[in-house]
C-alpha cells in the first residue's frame, strides 16, 4: 500500500484562508477580534462553513472552543489535536493564532481517513487576555480544569462575567450547553497536541531557518520595583546632595540589560516602564517605579535571574541612599514540551534537510496548558518578518507558512502512526 | 550724632508674622495661596493692616503689587526696594516669598525716617507660576514692561484672563486703576532693589553658614528628548535584536549625571521624567521621552552643557540604532546681580564675622527681573532645613530668619547712605 501524498497542493489555500479570517475584525488598524465579540462569532460561523466544505464536522464545546473532525471520530476517541486560537490582541495581526487555527483545519482535513490515530483540529476560544482578566481560558476549558467559580469571578473591562458572556453566545449556537461537573470536559482523549505558530521574534528569520522546534516555553516573573529618594529643586540642589530616584532607576535598567547579556540565551531581563514622581523638569525625582521582568525556560535559572536582579537593585539603592522595595506582580512557571515529540520533529527535519533549530518560546501559548496537563505537546514556529507580532505589521510569507504546514503534516503522519515514540 | 540701633529687638516679631501669613491659605497640606484668589486677597488686607500698625502706608499698583512706605516718600522718589512675593505654589511652605515679603515690611518700618535714600518694602503679586501660564507677572508689572496684549493672552487653568482676574479684585480694592501707557508704571525710582529669601537648597545648612550673597541667578534650558527604537515582545526578542528606547534613555540619564559631575559647581544637569511607550512589562519600549534640563550662571557654559548633553544623546542613540530628536521647550537666560552690591554685602559680612558665601541661585526669583531691567539688584539667602522648599516641610529656624533681616538692615544702611558704591 502506498501512502497518499497528503499535501499535493502544498496547502496552497492557506494564505487565502488567513486573509479571509482577518476580515472578521473590529474597525481600525490590524485585526481586533476579542473572545465572544461579534467578529469572533462571525469568524466561528465562517470556520464551520470552511470545515463543512472540507468534509469535516465542527463541534463547539461549552466554552466556545471548536473541534474540527471527521464524522467517524466519536467523542472520547484517542486523537492528536492540532490547532491554535481565534482571538487576537487589539490591533494585532492576521497570523498570531490564525495561522495555527487554519493549519489545524487543513491538517485535520488532509489526514481525514488516514490510518493511525485520528487528527482533530482545534480552535481555542481565548488565548490573548485581550478581553477578560484571565488567561488561557480556551485551553484550560478544553482540558476541563476551569473551576466553576471562575465563570463568575472572571470579568471583562465592562464588568461582564465569563458566564454572562457565554450565555449570550450560547443562545446563538456558538457554545454548547455546559456539561455536568464543570464548564467543559475534554471532548476527545488527546494522545498528543501540537500547535503551529509564528515565532513572534527575529531568530529564525535572522538565521535563515524554516522551522523552530519548541522544546520549552519560558516562565517569567514580573516585579514592580520602587526606589525612594528625596524630591528636590533641580536648580538649588547640588549633585552631592541629591537622592535621585530616577538616576537610580537608570542604573537598574542598565544592570538588567547587563544581566541579560551575561546570562546568555534564553535568559531575558527587561524593563518596559519607569514612572518618576513628581515627574517635572525642575524637580529631582523623589520616587521611581520600574516594571521589571525576568524570563527563562528553567525554574532554577529563573530564580537565579530574579535574585541577581534584586541584588543589583539593593546595591544601587544602598550606594545612592535610596529605599528599595519590590513586589512580584505576576509569574508563569517554565514548561517543558514533550522531549519525544521534539526528537521526532528534529529527526524529520534532519532527514529532509529542513533548516531548523530547537528553541525556547519566550511567549506563552495554548500548548503550555496541554503540556502542563501531562499531554505530550509540541510547538513548531515559522519565521516572523522583523520579529514583529501583536501589530498590524505582523507578517510571514506564503511560502514560509506553507512550508510549516507541510512539515507539520509529515510530522503528524509519524505521530499518528502506531507504536511508541 | 549717634545712629539709632535699627534692630533693638532683632526683628523678633518676624516668625510670628510668618505664622500669621501662612494661615491665609486654601485647605490642605502646607500653604496654597494663588495670585488674586480669596486667600491672597485676605493676606493683602492683613498686610495693609500690619503696615498701618507699623506707621507705613500700603499702596497697591494696577497689578496688585504692594508698596510699603512712609507717607513722606512720594511717588517718583528715588528709593531702595526690599521685598519678595506673596503667592505660593500649591501646597508650598510658609517661607518661600513670605520671608522676603515680611522682611521688607519690617525693614521699611525700621528704616523709616532714617537719613539717605528711603527704604520701601515691596510685595509682588505673582512669582510662582502656580495659577497663570506666565512668569514673574508681579516684578514685570512693577517694572512697567508688561505688554497690554498680555492681559488678554495670559490665562489660568480655567481660561480666566489676567485682565478678567484683575477686574475682579480691583472692584474690592486689591489693585489700583490702570495707568495710561500700560498695566503699571514704576511707582518709585529704584536706586537699588534687594530680596531676602530662603536658599531652597542645602548648601548653607551643610556648610554652617548664615548668609548666602547671591551674585548670579542661573539660567536654564529645558529639552524634551525623544528616542525611538522598536517595540518588541520582551520574551521573544533576544538582546541583540532589541532597539530598546528605555535602555537608551537610562544611558542618557546617567550621562547627564556624569556631565554634571564633570562640570562641577554651579552646573546642573537633570532628568526629572522618562515616559516609555508602550510602557508594559512584556514589551521592549519602542519610544521614550525624557525631560532634560541644564542650568548654569554663565551663558557660554549653558551653551556648552546643552551641546555636551545633546552630543551624549546622539552618541548613545547611534550606538543603539535609535532615532534621536529633541526640542527646547523652555529657557531662561543667566542673570548677574550687582557686583557692587555683592562686594558691599561680602565686606559687611567679613567685617562682622558673619559666616557666608558668594553663591549662585539655581532658582529664578523676582530679583532677576530687576537686574535685567538694569537696576542694581541683590539677593541674600538664609539656610533652608534639608534644602527643602515648595513643600509643607519647608523650614528655617527663627534665629536664622532674624539673623538674615539684621544683616539686611545693616546692609540697607550702607546702600541708602549717600555716595557711590
Amino acid at each position: 500500500m502506498t501512502m497518499p501524498d497528503l499535501h499535493p497542493d502544498g496547502f496552497a489555500r492557506l494564505p487565502m484562508l488567513l486573509d479571509a479570517l482577518a476580515r472578521f475584525s473590529a474597525p481600525g488598524a490590524g485585526v481586533t477580534r476579542l473572545v465572544y465579540d461579534e467578529h469572533w462569532c462571525e469568524a466561528q460561523v465562517w470556520v464551520r462553513a470552511q470545515a463543512r466544505a472540507l468534509g469535516l464536522q465542527a463541534t463547539a464545546d461549552a466554552a466556545g472552543n471548536l473541534y474540527l473532525h471527521s464524522e467517524s471520530v466519536q467523542p472520547g476517541a484517542e486523537v492528536v489535536l492540532v490547532g491554535s486560537h481565534l482571538d487576537t490582541v487589539r490591533h494585532g495581526g492576521a497570523y498570531d493564532g490564525g495561522y495555527g487555527a487554519m493549519a489545524g483545519l487543513l491538517l485535520a482535513a488532509a489526514h481525514a481517513g488516514q490510518p493511525g490515530t485520528p487528527v482533530v483540529g482545534f480552535i481555542t476560544c481565548e488565548e490573548e487576555q485581550s478581553r477578560f482578566d484571565s488567561h488561557m481560558m480556551g485551553a484550560r476549558s478544553m482540558l476541563g480544569i476551569v473551576e466553576d467559580a471562575e465563570l463568575d469571578s472572571v470579568r471583562d473591562g465592562e464588568g461582564v462575567t465569563w458566564r454572562q458572556a457565554l450565555q449570550a453566545i450560547r443562545a446563538s449556537g456558538h457554545a454548547a450547553a455546559p456539561v455536568a461537573g464543570g464548564l467543559c470536559a475534554p471532548l476527545f482523549t488527546p494522545r498528543a497536541q501540537f500547535e503551529l505558530h509564528i515565532e513572534q521574534g527575529p531568530v529564525l528569520e535572522s538565521a535563515g531557518e524554516a522551522i523552530g522546534v519548541v522544546a520549552h516555553i519560558a516562565g517569567y516573573r514580573r516585579l514592580r520595583a520602587t526606589l525612594t529618594g528625596a524630591p528636590r529643586h533641580s536648580g538649588t540642589t547640588p549633585l552631592a546632595a541629591r537622592r535621585d530616584a530616577l538616576a537610580g532607576a537608570a542604573e537598574v535598567i542598565l544592570a538588567a540589560e547587563a544581566l541579560a547579556r551575561a546570562s546568555g540565551e534564553p535568559a531575558r531581563v527587561s524593563c518596559g516602564r519607569v514612572i518618576a514622581a513628581p515627574g517635572l523638569y525642575n524637580v529631582v525625582a523623589g520616587r521611581s517605579e520600574l516594571a521589571l521582568e525576568v524570563r527563562h525556560d528553567r525554574v532554577e535559572q529563573l530564580d537565579a535571574l530574579e535574585a541577581a536582579l534584586l541584588d543589583h537593585c539593593d546595591t544601587i539603592a544602598m550606594r545612592r541612599a535610596l529605599a528599595f522595595t519590590h513586589e512580584r506582580v505576576a509569574e508563569q512557571a517554565p514548561t517543558a514540551l514533550s522531549p519525544a515529540l521534539v526528537r521526532m520533529a528534529a529527526a524529520l527535519a534532519n532527514e529532509h534537510g529542513v533548516a531548523h533549530r530547537i528553541m525556547t518560546s519566550g511567549a506563552a501559548h495554548d500548548t503550555m496548558e496541554f503540556a502542563r496537563a501531562g499531554i505530550p505537546a509540541l510547538m513548531l514556529f515559522v519565521p516572523s518578518r522583523d520579529g514583529i507580532s501583536h501589530s498590524p505589521d505582523e507578517f510571514t510569507g506564503a511560502a514560509q507558512l506553507q512550508a510549516g504546514v507541510c512539515f507539520a503534516s509529515d510530522l503528524l503522519t509519524r505521530i499518528t502512526a502506531g507504536g511508541a515514540w
